[in-house]
């Protein structure tokens, strides 16, 4: 782990002491012979007697933090109230708010943006329904949909624990993308509630982003609300993940000299993410995908439970070969790993083709420690933010809405996708490219703006997109 | 209509205009012809043979403006674009955004807020579900929910069209008391479908409020929300104008030195608000109400199709009587009427006890114009803002919500709505009590704290409020 995420050790510690008993600086060189670092102290309450304060110190890790407050509990005098760390802190009352665009000053301000005023921007909607694209947060805002079913690695833990992480993703789009976004976290699993639940809450959104949702519930989900909607619907885990790890792709192979088209991919671990990879790469022009999942190549020669499997079979592996990840890995040029740590070992590189690509994106344990596979890789990305070449969606999702909620587009296709994936390959600059260095960092501020004019251009050019680019729209409100 | 009111006319035009055929003088020469006064320009292009300038005019209203407009267009080389008003400018975009609370500064910040850190925060809450009242927004969040089948007195307009009315009351939730809330507009008019969705909607939310949902449906949907959920659900139209209207009736009758539980009230329009302020009243020691709608004085003589007026029958009008408002309001010491313009007369007003007090809340036009009833009554109240005693709910929602959140209230029951209405009518010192000064302006910045205060006392006593007042919540999130 590097350094950065070692900060995550601060600790925050409520203490009560009584002042006869106990000074604090006693408590102090308790907490320094312990090892731990105290980087803030903030008075809560004071009497003569006694005392209650927030002590922020920096500990190696969790069980370090224990020893630190045992230590401390020993001390005669000395009550621990609370602890905390700065995660929990910053997640209190949650990370996102809603705020007045403009300040109501008066009852002149009153009266247009709420009764009587207000009635007459109504009405103009009621009369031409798409203004609610001009005149409402339709035009900037995204649902972030969630059943809480596939949460991070957590599994189903539901909508209430899936909440911070749809709060964290809504904090991204707003200040990666300026988009607006807002967690819709639903207390049922049925695909059926769920589409219809969605349909109906449509008309505050402008786009709505899946996120976390298990599969293969979550393919129905998409491709129903895609076929049913006119605002764009993106499964986040499904092609995010697909379109960044495309984009690395695009740069490994003008690194290694090789053809997209040529290329040997192996994939494994053909679920959600998996499957929208496969169909990505397929779109990019890849002719040869293996998938692998745990009953080894999938291929058209069995029969599976899953029909995903059977439908992938159908798509991919052209030269219907079957066997194990050891069997098929040879000579690939790349593999792609969606799955679980440690599947990937040093004897299966060593069968690779020349100059190996490897995306490990199992999270946070990599399917080979990057370490270990260093000597026998060209090119190496994981899912980690500790390692070179992170494959993060967050290099995606905020540039895709933007465009797509931009030019009004009324779905997120194919073209768009990959055009995102070229413009994200492309900010890493021909000067810049390297082994570890092939797709831009999360903070680099020109990711959005690329992606944002690749999208708008692919979406006129599919025409997908619904906004008159030539009308002047800013003051146009009542026609003339 | 108030001078601030006119305010509202000023309008926005995007002229053309071919630089050879004519100068910017000329056209604002013609423009001061027709009464029109240019208050501010903006080039938004120019070349040397023409230029794009949008021309901020004041002008007396709608009318006017299309003259001023049709001069324009009468000379030659000008083409106007595009005309707007301030109003219609607020809207574009929608009135709200989602902000993040915290900037994430880098990739540390990045890993709390996102993965990895925050699947400790998703775990916590998913071990103790109570957590997500202390870390997501579901502390400070409200649904603001609408069908849009009754939106103002506009009537069923549908969800896109509510909006604007949705978004103002969502900017007046977090300027008046910091309350986050987001407009959940649904695209069905099903109740079952309705009360299905905010249910699973939920986990985002601390409370529901309901809003410009048609009568009888609201009884229903509110009802079952009430029954079938753990946090408040408050239907604003009901209640909101019920809690104002009692506050105003404390100072009324404080100053007539009437007895609450020895008045008759003719209540005039037995739809939504008027069944929530009969009940309020009741509630609140009111022994003798007489409820009127088009069959005249509701009783328990008749069936009627409407089973709210059967249900209203029983729990009104303790003698049973019947007839027209002429025939019920002789005696009368108190009129409220929500229901359409023009239904009370001078004549009624003779005809009502001494000291007669009169709420007529029909909007944008009371059921008497204030001007005429004058002479014939004591205390005189309109849902307008143009006259004194304006009975408005934005006195009553923002800090009735607060203090529900603030006290973690499973519920907005009639102890909390009494305690608001007291607050309320309290905010007027008996040194400012006066006839044409009954209830506190919107923006007495006193309300919403005192409300509050009410509202937390009244839960705690009532037993609805879950938050343990003596645990120092501030730094526990584990506790140690």
């Amino acid at each position: 782990m590097s350094q950065l995420s070692n900060a995550s050790m601060n600790i925050i510690i409520r203490l009560h002491f009584q002042k006869n008993l106990i000074t604090f600086s006693e408590i102090a060189k308790v907490i320094g012979e312990a090892g731990g670092d105290v980087i803030g102290i903030d008075v809560i309450s004071t009497s003569k007697t006694q005392t209650v304060r927030d002590i922020t110190i920096t500990v190696k890790n969790q069980q370090h933090g224990q020893t630190v407050m045992d230590e401390i509990s020993q001390q005669e005098g000395v009550k621990i109230l609370s602890v905390s760390d700065r995660t929990f802190l910053l997640h209190l009352g949650g990370k996102i708010e809603i705020t007045p665009k403009n300040p109501i000053k008066n009852r002149d301000d009153l009266s247009r943006v709420y009764t009587p005023g207000v009635a007459q921007v109504c009405n103009a909607i009621a009369d031409e329904p798409l203004k609610a694209h001009s005149l409402t947060i339709k035009r900037n805002t995204v649902a972030v949909v969630s059943d809480g079913t596939a949460v991070l690695g957590l599994g189903d833990i539901g909508p209430l624990a899936a909440m911070p992480v749809m709060e964290g993703k809504a904090m991204l789009f707003k200040q990666m993308a300026d988009v607006d976004a807002f967690p819709i976290c639903l207390d049922t699993k049925d695909p059926e509630e769920i589409i219809s639940i969605v349909k109906s809450i449509a008309p505050a959104f402008g786009g709505v982003n899946l996120e976390d949702i298990s599969s293969p519930r979550c393919f129905e989900i998409e491709e129903r609300l895609k076929a049913e909607m006119d605002i764009p619907v993106f499964h986040d885990d499904q092609h995010g993940t697909a379109v960044v790890l495309l984009a690395g792709l695009y740069n490994a192979l003008k690194l290694t000299g090789k053809n997209i088209e040529s290329i040997k991919v192996v994939l494994n671990g053909v679920g959600a993410a998996g499957t929208a990879c496969a169909k990505m790469l397929l779109a990019a022009g890849v002719k040869n995908i293996i998938g692998v999942d745990r009953v080894g190549a999938i291929n058209r020669n069995e029969t599976y439970d899953n029909k995903n499997w059977t439908d992938f079979a159908y798509m991919t592996n052209p030269e219907n070969i079957s066997g194990s990840l050891t069997d098929v890995i040879i000579g690939a040029d790349v593999f792609i790993g969606v799955s679980a740590p440690g599947v990937l070992t040093v004897e299966h590189l060593k069968t690779m083709a020349k100059d190996p690509i490897v995306f490990a994106l199992a999270n946070p344990v990599p399917e080979i420690d990057p370490e270990l596979a260093e000597p026998y890789v060209r090119v190496m990305a994981t899912g980690r933010s500790d390692f070179p070449n992170q494959i993060n969606n967050v290099l995606c999702f905020p540039g895709i809405f933007r465009g797509a909620l931009d030019c009004r587009a009324s779905e997120i296709n194919e073209e768009m996708k990959i055009a995102t994936a070229k413009a994200i390959a492309n900010v890493v600059s021909d000067d810049e490219l390297s082994e570890t260095y092939i797709v831009p960092s999360v903070f680099n501020q020109k990711v959005v703006e690329k992606v944002r004019e690749a999208v708008v251009k692919a979406a006129y050019e599919s025409g997908v997109a619904r906004k008159d680019l030539f009308k002047e729209e800013n003051a146009l409100v009542r026609s003339y």
